[in-house]
């Protein structure tokens, strides 16, 4: 790590602190640095290096925001031993079995109309209608031959080269855009990898609690479920290849687990990485929330480690824009792209082009950057908000869980979460009982409430409303 | 038949013409009257049932233009033994395999950008754009919260239920909105069948030559295609049942059959229908083309003759709107319904909201139906411009079959199709060879040439180019 760096060619040569930052990556993600490790000083590198001392501090500060380096106190910066601890499972999920809690006929309320506390909504109320009318208008007016006939099923050819541009910036992700096929959001492209890549009696896992569409997708073409539970570091990667070594398919939400938050460490991730390079197996990254970190830089994503291309990565437009818009990505690994091309030809017609267009011109302006920047902080407000507003009005009897991410709070608790959530819907509010993402027999309890659609200002009256229904008998 | 008509109390009196209409479709579809059967003059039946002459006559007119009757003559009226012949089919296909001749990764060019004569592309240069963008961007300025949040994934319900008011007028279907489902066109509807009700190694009917991508839908599953041969009445049924008769499912385009545009004839919709009822099996109307009959009045779909709810009727708004709008309906019969509604619910997230609010306000004006006869009528006139030029371009080179639907016409030829349609390419023309329609080993010859989107003053100049073309060496 300390050995001279070496001099590239002054027309290719990387800033300093980048030629460190990449030095201590690698050295993390190759093992020669181990979790827990501890590093020089940012004072002592940089007079071994012989640069500033301002030059470690940026690279120590990029590999923090990360969640490679932890900073402890002034001067002690190790190699994170794991993302931020959650105290979140007071049931963890032992002896899990191949079944989710809830069926998709009990799941109808996801499309009802949104109610306050609803998780998962972005801010409808933030929505840049003016801007998005014009964009939709404007192509609408038009008609171009283009946009009036059959449309590419893989997508667009702008939206997809917006795509992976935005994925570069934003996501620290490196692919073409013609690995990028448009989806109608999550479960469109996961029925499509699912359709795809797995035969009958396959095994995929899946997280324990988890999005419980992604089991029902899995368990519809015949593949079997290996549920796998999540802790504070988020899957348990290790479990997962003790039950299910030879599982086709992971499928993971790794910047913020859905329904628990946590992120998954970067010890794990490297672990996942390895494990579907040794068994051949693949990764579905879940990104939907990937934009939505609160506390420190968001992570990049699980794809940006993929160095053995294992990973299908599927981002949504549904958190950054609006569900109503059904549109979404899949980066497909080269060596699985002629199958998923074959698949999408032959079962569907593509999505519709109008939002598509609509979409390419939004990525292409750069204002798509400009509204998650805004709609982050404004979420950070509203959470902060509705985390106040909950604290004081239920104190130690429903626990916030530590989440820097996501469009939802965790509440745990011991009590029967089904009925809370009963008396909260009584009340014209649809926080979401945690026990419904578990796998029989064992349920961690809680409620998720969605704070992203609900305004700083109407998070006091919200509360107080849903205290009044959870304390009736 | 000519027994006293009873009375109704008045209030619910149908006209007169209507009760004899009612009786002798009643007799027909029940068997009372055979294929073939005479039917007592006009003013004979007047007589009997002491009736005005001219109310048999536009009961006898109303049954004529639904292909019931056959009217010889001035005097003569005979239930049909038929839809009329079409004399298309030089090469029969006999002992088909189940094999289609195009795989998916050979019919990229269906989603190309259009050239002249590509078959299936309704007339781009009338579509409404002020009406549309109007109806579109009304939606898009106010993106109500219903709009934004998570659609239905059966579909909206104000479209649903303008669909179901559609096809009463239109059609002739009865149906409740709740069994509609909205999907992103044919494939997509063909999918969500195929998916939710097909096991592997299940054996489905398609026709041959039919479109190919409804085999490829089929095989996906890992069902069975058991290719049938389509002659001039449409799919020959007794071949079906001789062949297959415990196919799980039969897919047919009963009202203009792709590519041969043949309609199915009443003895064989009564056959099929009877085939369904009896063996437990399931039939798919793919009723892409029904509005657009140029001979005579449109024929009912054959889900109006459907008294045992086995059919599932698929239509899409690609040839009466525009393709890329991804946007059709399903009809699922009652006792399928809860599985549809499962299946959908665990696989797809639905369609875009605005489309959809679009669609249903279209359809709700009462301008989709102007729209349709506006559109009819401009076919009927660009399909006997193509015609003309055609024959007086190739004369007996390349006979036309008679088609009395649908958005193309087709030319046969002993001569290698593919070959002609290379060479049509290379001239800037994309005109179809029908031998990508076949099952191995036979396939028939031909050329489909779209006619709905080439403006009458365009088609002597474009067969005058394919003339060239194809008198290259």
């Amino acid at each position: 790590l300390t050995g001279p760096v070496t001099n590239p060619p002054e027309s290719r040569r990387p800033t300093r602190y980048r030629e460190i930052y990449d030095r201590i990556r690698a050295s993390i993600t190759d093992g020669t640095l181990a979790p827990g490790d501890r590093l020089p000083s940012a004072r002592a590198l940089a007079t071994e290096l012989k640069v500033a001392r301002g030059t470690v501090d940026t690279a120590y500060a990029l590999l923090s925001g990360e969640g490679f380096l932890l900073t402890r106190g002034r001067s002690s910066t190790v190699v994170s031993p794991q993302i931020p601890a959650s105290s979140m499972l007071r049931r963890p999920a032992e002896a899990p079995a191949d079944r989710p809690a809830a069926e998709p006929e009990d799941l109808t309320y996801m499309f009802a109309a949104p109610l306050p506390l609803t998780p998962g909504l972005p801010a409808f109320d933030l929505f840049p209608r003016t801007l998005w009318s014009q964009l939709i208008g404007r192509h609408a007016r038009r008609s171009a031959v283009a946009e009036l006939s059959y449309p590419d099923p893989l997508g667009e050819p702008t939206l997809r080269e917006a795509v992976a541009a935005y994925l570069a910036v934003a996501r620290g992700i490196r692919c073409g855009s013609d690995q990028i096929i448009i989806t109608g959001g999550y479960l469109s492209a996961l029925g499509l990898i699912c359709r795809t890549m797995l035969r009958p009696d396959d095994a995929a896992w899946v997280e324990n609690p988890g999005y419980p569409f992604t089991a029902h997708a899995v368990r519809t073409v015949g593949a079997r479920t290996v549920p796998v539970r999540v802790d504070a570091e988020g899957l348990d990667v290790e479990r997962g290849i003790a039950v299910a070594p030879d599982a086709l398919l992971a499928v993971v939400a790794p910047s913020s687990q859905f329904p628990l938050g946590v992120a998954l460490s970067l010890r794990r991730r490297m672990a996942l990485l390895d494990w579907a390079r040794r068994a051949g197996s693949w990764i579905v990254e879940d990104d939907y929330a990937g934009e939505f970190r609160y506390e420190g830089a968001p992570l990049p994503a699980l794809k940006s480690l993929d160095r053995d291309d294992r990973v299908l990565y599927v981002g949504t437009f549904s958190k950054t824009l609006f569900p109503g818009l059904r549109l979404g990505y899949l980066i497909v690994p080269r060596p699985q792209l002629a199958r998923f091309k074959a698949q999408v030809r032959r079962l569907d017609g593509g999505r519709p082009a109008l939002e598509q267009a609509a979409v390419a011109d939004f990525l292409g302006s750069g204002r798509y950057a400009r509204h998650i920047k805004r709609m982050r902080n404004a979420y950070r407000s509203r959470r902060a908000a509705l985390m106040a507003a909950f604290a004081e009005a239920f104190g130690a009897r429903f626990p916030l869980s530590p989440m820097a991410g996501g469009l939802h709070l965790l509440a745990t608790t011991d009590e029967d979460d089904a009925d809370l959530e009963a008396r909260a819907i009584a009340a014209g509010l649809r926080p979401l009982a945690l026990s419904r993402m578990g796998f029989e027999p064992s349920r961690p309890r809680g409620l998720l409430l969605g704070f992203a659609n609900l305004p700083e200002a109407q998070a006091a009256a919200t509360v107080r409303r849903l205290a009044v229904a959870l304390s009736q008998p």
